[in-house]
Formats: C-alpha cells, structure tokens, sequence
C-alpha cells in the first residue's frame, strides 16, 4: 500500500503516479527485468531501449486509436519548447496568422513565443474576466485562412477545460494537452499536432510526447536547428540525439497501467469524472463556504481551483490540509488559493479523503 | 555489492553510477528522505527542489574552484542543443568567425549547427586521418578575433582526450565536456563557458550543466525563443519551465559521492587515471594483439577504443566477453571495434576484471 504522502498528492505537477508503477521504476533504477542493468546505464541505442520506444509508441497509439499518418514523437524541452518549436515549423513566412486562444496562464505562455515565429491573432482571450470561464462556439469567429489553431485542452492554473474539440475541420488543431493526455478519450484524429509534457497524467518531468500528422512536415523550413526540426526526430525514431531514457520508461508503465490495469481511457475517464464530481458537489453544497473558481461548465475534471471567504483562511485551510497529509493543495503562485490536481495517479479513496476533510473543516470553522 | 552487470556496464553511455548513487535513487523513487514524497510526484516549486538546485550548484562550485563570475545551469536538450543555442548567443551578426576544431564525431555534429547560426571556421580537422590524434599547439593558428574558440576535450567515440588547455587566454573558450566533466580537475576558469550532458560521468540522461560567464550574456540577442535564452534561465535559477527534477537529483546524489565518498576531483582523477593505465598497458603489452586506436599521448582516460586483427574477431570478443558478463563493449555504431567506457561510476575492480578477460582471451587465441 502506498505510504499516505505519496496516495494524499495533490500536487499540480509533478503530479503523482501510480503506486504499482512507482514500484517497478523503483526497482529499474538497480535492474530492468528484461535485461538486469539499472536504467540508467543503459545505452539508448541498445535493443532494449529500441524495444520501449516501440511498445510506448504502440500503446498511446491504442489507446487513442491513431492511425499510421501520425508521428509519435520523445523529446525533450516540456511545453515550452513547443511553444517555439511549433510556429518555427507551422508559422514562419506565413502571411495569415495562425488563430489563438487566450483562456489561462499557459496559453497566455505560448503567445509571445509564438509572435516571435510569425503572424498571431489571438481570436479570444478570457484575461479580462480573469479567466474564469472558456469562450463559447458563437464568440469564436474562426479563420479559414489560418494555417492552425492553437488552444490549451486544460488549463492547470485556473482549473478551466474544453469539453469539446472547437474550431474548423479544415483548418489544422494544435493542442496543448500537456494536463489531460491520456486522462480520456480525446478524438486525436480531429487533431493535427497534439502535445502533452508528461509532469501531470503520464510521467515524470523530462519528456514531451508529440503526435504529428505526417503532412504537417511538408513544408516546414529546411534551416532549422536539428534538435528543433521534427523531421529529425521522425527520421530517428526519436532518438536523434540521447533522449530522456527512465522518462520514458516511466512513461511506458503508466501506458501499460492504463491498458492492463485501469482498461483503457474510456474507464481513466469514469474514475476521473468521479473524483472531479465528489469535489464539486462538494463546493457547490457548501453553502459558499468552498467557492469554485471557474464557470461549472468549464470546470476542469483535473485541476479544481477554489477559494476561502479570505487569503488568510486559504492558508489556513492548506496548513492545516499539509498538517493531516495532504500535500500540494496550495493554487498557482500566479493566482494563489487553493487547487486540488487529481491526475490519473491520485485514486477516488484519496478524494474521498480530501472530501471528508473539508466536510470536517468546514464544520469546525462554523463552530 | 552492485551486481555484476551494473559493475561490469563499460557503456559508452548513459553510462554506470556509483552503487551508492543508485542505492539512494531507487528509495527516492517511492520517498525521498527529507520530504518522505516520491521524487516523481514533488512540485519543482517546492522549497526542497530549490535546495536540491542550491546544493548542487554549490557543490559544482566547491568541486572546481569556482567563482560568482559563472552562471551554474541544469537545462534540456543534451550538448546536441548547446551545439545550436550556444552560437544563437554568442555567433548571431558577428563577421568574424568562431574558431571550431573537428576532432571527432562530436565536434563534427556541432559544426553544422553552428554553420546555420554565424560563421565558422574550422581551425583544424583529424578527418582524413581517421580522427587517431589531436592537433599540436603549433598547428593551431587561433584567431585574436574570434568572438570564441570551441572544442570538445573528449571525443568519446574515438578515445582521444585533450590533455592540455587549448586556446588563447584573451579569446573566450567555449568547451564540450560531456565526456569527461566532473572526471577530473578542469581549470574551470579559463573557459568562459563549459556544457556537458550528465549521462557519462554525472547522471542519467535528460539534464545538461551549462557554465557560463556572465559577461558571455552582455551581447547575446534579444529576439530568441524564451527557452533558447540562457538569460531566461539564469533570471529563474533552472527553473524557466518545469526542470528535470528527478535526473538533477542524481547529478545531485553523484557530486555528494564525489566530494564526501571520493574526496574531489584530483582523487577521482588518480582513480580514473589508473583505471585507464590498466587497460593501456595491456594494449601496449599484447604483442599487437589488442591495438589501440589513438595516438598514445592523446589517448582518453574516459574511453579506450581498441580493435583486434580483424572485424571478426572483435565480433567474437565482444560476445566472449558478454558472455562473461561484460556489457556495454561494442565500440559506436560510426566506426565499429571495441570501446572500454571507464567513467566514475566504474569501479577499477571491474577494469581489473576486464583486463583479467582480456589477457585470458588472447591467451585462448593464441592456442
């Protein structure tokens, strides 16, 4: 049984993992069953290493459902990179901007990075009303020019999630689903790039997973850095350069948890949506006590953000949270109050600690 | 006792680390001691991640000798992405250019990359020679007005390793030390900037120090993706975007061996220096049995590539000596032979084993 620090985790990433899987990356560091060497003395360019990347590629490609178009890339450098990668690749030299939404923190990251690359409209932007709710279909007038549209499947800070697939089936998508890949279904063929670090659901921090349609290459400049152009990494099998090896390893077991221990994203989704709505109904019969952050249609199944009455008992609520185990509850530094991750490693029963202890904090604040 | 196939992993890389290294890693996987969380799941916000980075720039700091002057860095992307993002920095609108010298298959991957950046010229080339020597000072005409000179000090794939510091004093010296940082001594501060992936002598792979002189970053351009900006990740001490926590924790793990179970470099040298002397001389002993590939005096103490009469004959070494538990001794897939990788992690007892296989095998052939 997992010892409580890691089972009461509410980090917002890292995020915790599963514990069975927490046990067999433990023992790889001293010796990889299949070889009896410590992951991290292993050659990338041994078979056994060719053998993971090959089954890990297999099995997000089941577990999608992805045909062969798509490349199912490793790399390194988080989201961050490609927030640059991406219009290096799609953007440079376009004459119509590539159509973005504005809807949290990490959107609002990729913006900058993208306007250095080329032309960026940003089609909506929640800043205003301090991002507490996603845009609807009808404010939303998107560009049948634009050579993608980039959005943020879950935006982390400010617990918001799409809980559709917006824009237009000509015009390419290009997600960040760095917090809900591999959380459930997603409909990744409406998708022309997906990417996704694997700090939240599938990971640890160190590794990025790409899926790239294949004729999104086509055209992409000739001049860039190696590391920075896809077609490296497609040729090389994402092992163009020393890739993140125990990353991905990792990455490889919480795959198979997902197939042979949860039974596919279908099923992740149900545990998710339970452990999301145990919380929520929670904030929403707490009388106001608990307040929800975001408009409940656009409340995230990952991330649920909420605040106190005030700042100070925010932080009584977190000290006293860390106190009774459970560890991470503090919000964003960007926003402050408290958010509770409930990534694909963090179980219902942890939850439904949470719960109990915010049913009993809350009795004894209206002593 | 490690066991067998960790202590006899002659691995061109990731190379092995020390058990002891190995031993703390694996707890840290289900709980790290001080926190008792695992070190997959801890935010990189965390107060004790920010020791960790602390800790470890100030033991990179005590292990050289080195001053404030340098930036101490934990980055992405391996020295492939140093190859680019050092002359974004340092190359971008100069007319005159860098002085490269090619004196392996490593410094033969950073040309290119720093061809599409600015201009280069490349000093000296071993290339049609078979990369078996390093150049003499005397063949080395550097430029006063090269805004740098840049070298690799170990060529891991042939076994050559500079045993001097090359350069003028009053051109700044930029220095691949993937192969060999933290082996030995470096006089750190006659480079102005030093980067070296961890996966040989450190760490696992997924994390690359940077040194860097601040005043390398008076000039650098403005226009450069966030995460390609060395400035961005001093201005966040390594925490731009979320780091590799979990590979900076062994890198962390393996200096604190280096200074409180080694005793520093100048012991690690003694140690690595004698390793290598074990395989040497049994090369130079053998009768023309066992060929070494480098010119003696710019032989490596990280790696002895050596070949036997023929390709056939060192197929069945390695697979005698696989057989006998030696892993790891395939010379690299661009020029074949044999390749005895020795870095810290390899205990002289294991190149004492290896030197013992050895004799008994040419012993075996010449039956």
């Amino acid at each position: 049984m997992m010892k409580p620090l890691n089972r009461l985790n509410f980090s917002g990433g890292p995020g915790v993992l599963p514990e069975s899987v927490l046990l067999q990356a433990r023992e790889s560091i001293i010796e990889v069953p299949e070889i009896g060497l410590s992951v991290l003395g292993i050659s990338h360019r041994s078979d056994w290493f060719a053998a993971v990347v090959t089954e890990l590629e297999n099995n997000i490609r089941t577990l999608l459902g992805l045909s062969g178009d798509y490349h199912v890339l490793f790399l390194q450098g988080g989201a961050t990179q490609q927030f640059s990668m991406i219009p290096m690749t799609l953007l440079r030299g376009k004459t119509h901007p590539a159509d973005y939404l504005h809807t949290g923190y990490w959107s609002g990251k990729s913006l900058p990075e993208a306007q250095r690359q080329g032309p960026v409209r940003v089609l909506w932007s929640g800043q205003a009303d301090g991002f507490r709710c996603l845009p609807r279909d009808e404010e939303l007038p998107f560009s049948p020019d634009a050579p993608y549209l980039h959005y943020v499947s879950n935006e982390t800070v400010e617990g918001l999630q799409f809980h559709r697939v917006p824009g237009r089936d000509d015009v390419p998508r290009v997600c960040d689903m760095s917090s809900d890949f591999l959380s459930k279904p997603c409909a990744a063929e409406r998708f022309s790039l997906i990417y996704a670090h694997a700090q939240k659901n599938i990971g640890p921090a160190g590794v990025t997973v790409v899926l790239i349609r294949d004729e999104m290459l086509k055209d992409a400049p000739t001049d860039l850095p190696g590391f920075l152009d896809f077609r490296s990494h497609t040729q090389a099998h994402s092992n163009f350069n020393t890739p993140p090896v125990f990353a991905i390893y990792v990455v490889l077991l919480v795959t198979r948890w997902l197939i042979n221990e949860i039974g596919g994203l279908a099923r992740m989704d149900e545990i998710n949506q339970n452990k999301a709505q145990l919380i929520y109904r929670l904030l929403d019969g707490s009388d106001g006590f608990y307040r929800g952050r975001a408009e409940p249609r656009d409340r995230s199944v990952m991330n649920a953000a909420f605040n106190l009455a005030t700042p100070e008992l925010d932080k009584l609520f977190i000290a006293e949270a860390l106190a009774a185990g459970f560890s991470g509850l503090a919000g964003h530094r960007a926003i402050g109050g408290i958010r509770a991750s409930i990534y694909n490693g963090l179980t219902l029963a942890a939850v439904e600690e949470l719960a109990g202890f915010m049913e009993e904090f809350q009795r004894r604040q209206a002593r």
